[in-house]
């Protein structure tokens, strides 16, 4: 419920954040009404930190704990793989030395691989490796991605994301040599080369960390991946996947709340088309401006429960929202609980308004403005190497049927970015067929921890591949929720997984040090 | 002996390999009979492969075995790690499918990581791979290394070697990123996913194999890399190793023939300096041209010094130029065999005679015009990411002492491409330092073979590794002398190291068709 007492400046701080926040949806040119022929793959949750801090319900202040770091800048080369004369930027990164044991002692080095968002967020919102710093005598590294936050290419982000050749250097493979050279660079500095290197990563950053793992083996010496669906390219999982797990956490809740959301789409449909459809669906959804197409609103509704599978946690969060715990659960009450008479598309956007206005401030609420897409640092990445294909099946999930089709897609990157996909480089560069063999035949020291709730981890390695190669399942978890503080609402599962995970790092360090010790005789 | 009865269109194929054949000289502006400050560093083979063939002896005409192939060509990206909008290259690949079993069958794939120069020259002389591929039922694949040979960006040899520019995608990473893309592709093509890859590779081809097998794990399952040194950079091996091998092979033959050699530099520069100095030392040496400073004559030398070390076989060969067997013994006696009288300078020269003019067709011999340095790729590589530190000792060796200085390095590399050299950047992607502990925690199945002749061989590998990264040591091998056709003069140690490599590969493949039994339940 808006709260008409608060001051003004707050509501409006509110209503930013609610724009900036929902999905980019379909861009193809649609006849108003129609269903689109393409659109874009759900996101991770790294565009939520570039939102405006949201404000929290008074009743609700959590105890964030604090965390103190110095943040630093380091001259990057723009393009690692060629002699291009291309001008150097500055990478930020955050550090903290305040735990470390030093170089002498082999203290290690705790790594973030900082993903698609200013590295400030996610340094705040990934505690377990701040909790861990103390026990290990580590030494603390939050890098920033290239493209995103302060480490902007080009001076600016203006000139960063000009046009495609600007952006032609925001890659993974580039990134990635961003961290071995700043790494070598450091330890260099600080005579640390001896020091081991122990990689985290969430999401994207997972994927990171892991491909890091892989391809950097004499930089680091293992990588907790969290919530790293590596395997989400090509055909290596169906591309159904996603959809329907996000489906099964609302049918695990409640089976009409699945049936009702599942009704919604052909309602909004029958709405639309009605005359003046577009109007009364503005008035239902509390729309700021009149509705222009479905689509529009669908792709809204559709993020918010692609989000709410990403973010169901156990407890209270504002990771990306202010949310109570088991959101889900509290969307399908709010669907469920309704009155009797309460119309399908009533019901949903008393659901979806959990995730978009749980603190009850926003007045009305703005769809993404589709103009911004261009501007966006992971839709170029969406658009040239991460091309995650999604489909959804009305068969198998509570979504409408949609079948992934690349050349589509391929025409909306071309218009959006003036650039041409490459689906099948992520797998010929990192691998991701037949990754168990691979993985057995050549890794070592990398967790991949998974909650089953998330929708991602479809993608992710949920089996043990070798001694050394770790699945960690978590039924219960959502997205990378192991990296979070530790608060005292963890249910057992959590602690257990953390303490799984700190035994292993821990495992991984002493076998560092002892096969040191061999090969120094000491 | 100069033949004057060969006609003379022969005599001046003969002058032409002569003057494209020896080492690029120093090319700092020294006062004439002044040390050089900087120079080059040694080179690998193949340089030899852009040179014209040579006529050989009729009374040592080898039985060169035939090889067949198709010559095919491929579109590669020039820039794989951005989406820079640059122009797709024609890469050169040689494919032989007759004796694979097909894909159905998952008939191995032999790939030789195709190294700097026309990829031709490297399969008549990779012997090796063509007589193992019936014997696996195996296809064989030599693809050409991107800027030599024909695969030449920007269409033509002047284009892509225009400027800084155009040559700024010649690295080993864009290589290694083009052999895994056609293997992909190709593989897809021929619904040949499943079939195993094993990579050959020597000299730098060796480092490419080894790099490619810790880099693309999923791509290949094995990889032998014969004569690699990979170590030889940043102060990984002592910058000296190189001259000090070449040293005790002479050493090993004659002490009186290395301080032969030893005492020669001195003799150079009495000589040069005296007036009329440089003709004398023209007509000594039989130069085609007046020599303009010491520097150019004793580069020569030193490059005889370091080819010879390195083709040191035990029986004639024509891979580089006509050689007896065991040359370096027959250049030492050629220097202690010279009537009493005979100065230093000449023995040398009739030292050097061996390398230079085996068939005895020259009459004079031209020193390497070093004007023609921008146009070679290898120097260009050398310039940029192969920055391999090389000194020399007078007291350890043979040959002056010569300290690498990377500054004028640095200032050489700038005036000649504009360019300055990343010297840490190799160590940095593919590691280096504690290869041991990286190689041992992550890698397997990499054969480094070696011969201790060689002078690269101190950069490579050389201790086993673990049970599946073997080093193979031959106290009498020179460089990659396993990877070339089997001889009937082949002695007793080479016929066992080919079969341990053999055996190894059959094991990679054996395990691999095992596992995938496993896998596949079958």
């Amino acid at each position: 419920m808006p709260n008409p007492k608060l001051p003004l400046p707050i509501i409006v701080v509110v209503i930013i954040a609610v724009v900036i926040t929902s999905l980019p949806p379909s861009l193809a040119s649609q006849p108003s009404n129609a269903p689109s022929s393409s659109k874009w793959a759900p996101r991770f949750l790294g565009k939520f930190s570039t939102t405006t801090p949201k404000p929290r319900p008074p009743h609700r202040q959590q105890q964030q704990p604090k965390i103190r770091y110095e943040t630093r800048y380091f001259a990057q080369r723009l393009d690692h793989f060629s002699f291009t004369d291309t001008p150097k930027f500055q990478q930020r990164y955050l550090i903290n030395t305040e735990h470390w044991v030093g170089a002498q002692r082999l203290g290690p080095i705790f790594f973030y691989c900082g993903n698609e968002g200013g590295i400030e967020w996610f340094a705040e919102n990934t505690g377990f490796v701040w909790e861990l710093a103390p026990r290990f005598g580590a030494m603390v590294l939050f890098p920033e991605h290239r493209y995103y936050g302060e480490s902007m290419p080009y001076g600016s982000e203006e000139e960063a994301y000009k046009n495609a050749s600007t952006l032609s250097f925001l890659t993974a493979g580039q990134t990635l040599a961003d961290f071995a050279v700043l790494i070598t660079e450091l330890k260099r500095n600080l005579s640390a080369e001896g020091c081991p290197v122990v990689l985290f990563g969430g999401s994207y950053g997972g994927m990171l960390a892991a491909w890091m793992r892989l391809k950097y083996p004499h930089i680091a010496i293992g990588a907790l991946a969290s919530s790293a669906p590596i395997l989400q390219f090509e055909d290596i999982v169906p591309t159904e996947t996603f959809y329907n797990i996000v489906s099964n956490d609302f049918r695990r809740e409640s089976s009409s709340c699945f049936n009702t959301i599942k009704a919604s789409w052909d309602a909004l449909v029958t709405e639309g088309q009605k005359d003046n459809g577009l109007v009364q669906l503005t008035k239902t959804f509390r729309l700021c401006r009149e509705l222009k197409k479905i689509d529009d609103l669908s792709d809204w509704l559709d993020s918010a429960y692609s989000y709410l599978a990403m973010v169901n946690y156990p407890y209270p969060a504002e990771f990306v929202m202010p949310l109570p715990g088991h959101p889900i659960k509290e969307v399908c009450r709010k669907i469920d609980d309704c009155p009797d008479g309460t119309s399908t598309l009533e019901r949903v956007f008393e659901g979806v308004s959990i995730f978009y206005n749980y603190t009850g401030q926003a007045e009305c609420f703005e769809l993404e403005d589709t103009s911004d897409v261009g501007t966006d640092g992971w839709n170029w990445q969406a658009c040239t190497e991460m091309v995650m294909p999604m489909s959804s099946s009305r068969d198998a999930s509570m979504f409408p049927t949609y079948d992934f089709n690349l050349s589509s897609f391929e025409d909306e990157c071309l218009k959006n970015y003036n650039v041409k996909p490459r689906p099948t480089w992520i797998t010929t560069e990192y691998g991701g067929h037949d990754i168990k063999a691979t993985l057995k035949a050549f890794g070592s020291n990398i967790i991949f921890s998974n909650g089953l709730l998330d929708p991602w981890s479809g993608g992710s390695v949920l089996q043990n591949v070798s001694e050394t190669i770790v699945a960690l399942v978590a039924e219960e978890g959502a997205h990378h929720l192991d990296l979070r503080f530790s608060t005292k609402d963890d249910p057992k599962w959590l602690i257990e997984q953390r303490e799984t995970e700190i035994k292993l790092i821990e495992g991984w360090i002493e076998k560092f040090y002892q096969e040191r010790k061999a090969d120094f005789g000491m």
